[in-house]
């Protein structure tokens, strides 16, 4: 294993570190709890948004915290849900008169700690709702999850009650955009290679020089099938079939078009899927009005992507234009 | 190879299209001269800004054309110089009163290529400089270069230029400005693993699997010394050593940070190489106070990182700091 790193065990830790230096007005770090928190948080004239999964999957969720996004973020140990008292101290340092709103990912470890957690909040007199997102359209059931998985497609969700919550709306409301835009939005993803967790020091899992993984998971769990590699154009298929036939999206749909990178995958290929699949789209009388290429949800090093998309309407798309502020810095 | 491609003498070209094809209301794209010209150029008020290069180093520079950045990217194929003539077409298209600037990063074939264009492109009356930046501190001359290599430190002077330039200073006062960036930028990369381009179908070099490459170009051409593999710590202490003592920088400076990914590393590493490195310039009395931490100028799929600092006045704070419009969408 070739990274980056120091110990395996410092790796979530150093990476928070070194996010919080390169963002000292704006971001505050608690080691004790590996929160990343707004600066400015709490604000009771707002509905507080936070974040928990696993770590591995950067930017998400450390990274998009900010104005308009996520208020804190509550990542675990490479693809390990973080501790329930993690969670619960997370409300504890936003917690807000208009309430607490916790985003979750479909997976079962993830689910159990923040069930627990907001029952303790609860207890402790925070107003909070939790919220459970599952974008994933290529298996019912995974490794890790009981119904579908939450992958890419919970930026959307993350954007829109995040600037749900910046415009002042209440809990309830806020829950209901962040349902709508869950149900609108779908996602699957393809790998080429398998993720090394720093604390595993080899590959997830084998698969051959000429092989593909199509319907990955983001902690690297099997997909719907292992095939042989085939050119950009047939695995844009592979992607867009299952998403497409899943709501349906049909002609006359305007979409956000998200080609989302899992990590290893350069920004280059990502934008040669991206004109593929938009013009793939088209053709079908779905028009992408609104694109996003880059990475977003990524499995560590993985080379891989996925293509995830959003029915929009003016609700929607009004939440995703809405300005935002987050740690990464494009110019 | 496995990558997301089609033909491989296609990649440049679909990936352009891609882009295209995601920002229609702000970049062109002509498939004949490869260009990416911001949708509504020229504007005879500023100073037009182009930078070309091969490719292969996205979102340098294709994905940074845009208000307050470039007018026009002319790329070549992959790690190759554009051709001459579609240097001059780049220049005819953004030609302003005001004049156009080429930005070059410091490669003999790019060196002749744009040379060769600044002549024609005068002869045809446009008003054109050239500017080459050479911020690469790893060697003195290299496979493709006499004199130092222009690397990641390129953003950094097309930041400060694109912002001058929108701001309509004179094409002798953004001349001026870049030279002033580019003494104050020294970079230094490191490979974890070797790029593989789609023409050739298999990694440019070998490495072993508990190697690195210090000092490593954006090509995959050799650095200054290949190594055992070092935890993070001491692979910052590889980078950081010869870019202060460079200039120097010194104790009392104020700095931007720019930890830049390859194309192969994932975020998390990055800001985690981030953290150790403010720290260590910091132990020095050297104060980032900007920090970039991401992709900005890559290698294909290498894992690798490279580090840059630049020497902060009020001047190029100021320059940088400005309102600038990329396709990169990150929320």
């Amino acid at each position: 294993m070739k990274k980056f790193i120091n110990d395996p065990k410092a790796f979530v830790p150093e990476m928070l570190k070194g996010l919080a230096l390169a963002n000292p007005d704006t971001l505050t770090y608690d080691p004790k709890y590996n929160l990343i928190v707004r600066a400015d948080a709490p604000n009771n004239d707002k509905v507080s948004i936070i974040q928990g999964s696993g770590s591995g999957h950067e930017p998400a969720h450390v990274m998009i915290v900010g104005k308009g996004m996520l208020d804190a973020a509550c990542p675990g140990d490479v693809f390990a849900a973080p501790p329930t008292d993690f969670v619960v101290e997370a409300a504890r340092r936003v917690k807000s008169d208009k309430g607490v709103l916790l985003l979750v990912n479909n997976y079962t470890g993830d689910k159990m700690a923040f069930e627990m957690a907001e029952e303790l909040a609860a207890a402790e007199g925070i107003k909070v709702r939790t919220l459970f997102i599952d974008d994933d359209v290529a298996v019912k059931d995974s490794l890790y999850t009981i119904g579908r998985r939450g992958v890419a497609g919970n930026f959307f969700v993350i954007k829109a009650v995040g600037a749900a919550a910046e415009a002042g709306k209440d809990l309830d409301e806020i829950v209901r955009i962040g349902e709508k835009v869950n149900a609108v939005t779908r996602t699957m993803g393809v790998a080429l290679t398998a993720c090394t967790p720093p604390a595993k020091g080899e590959p997830l899992f084998e698969i051959g020089d000429d092989e593909i993984e199509v319907g990955i998971g983001i902690h690297g769990e099997p997909g719907r099938a292992r095939q042989k590699w085939v050119p950009a154009n047939e695995i844009v298929d592979l992607l867009l079939e299952p998403i497409v036939s899943d709501i349906p999206y049909s002609s006359g749909d305007d979409v956000a078009l998200m080609v989302n990178g899992l990590g290893g995958t350069p920004i280059s290929e990502l934008y040669l899927l991206y004109g593929i699949a938009h013009e793939k789209l088209a053709a079908q009388g779905i028009t992408p009005t609104r694109s996003y290429v880059g990475e977003y949800c990524t499995s560590l090093d993985m080379a891989g992507a996925s293509i995830t998309l959003v029915k929009l309407d003016d609700e929607i798309r009004e939440l995703l234009e809405a300005p935002a502020e987050i740690p990464i810095r494009t110019f």
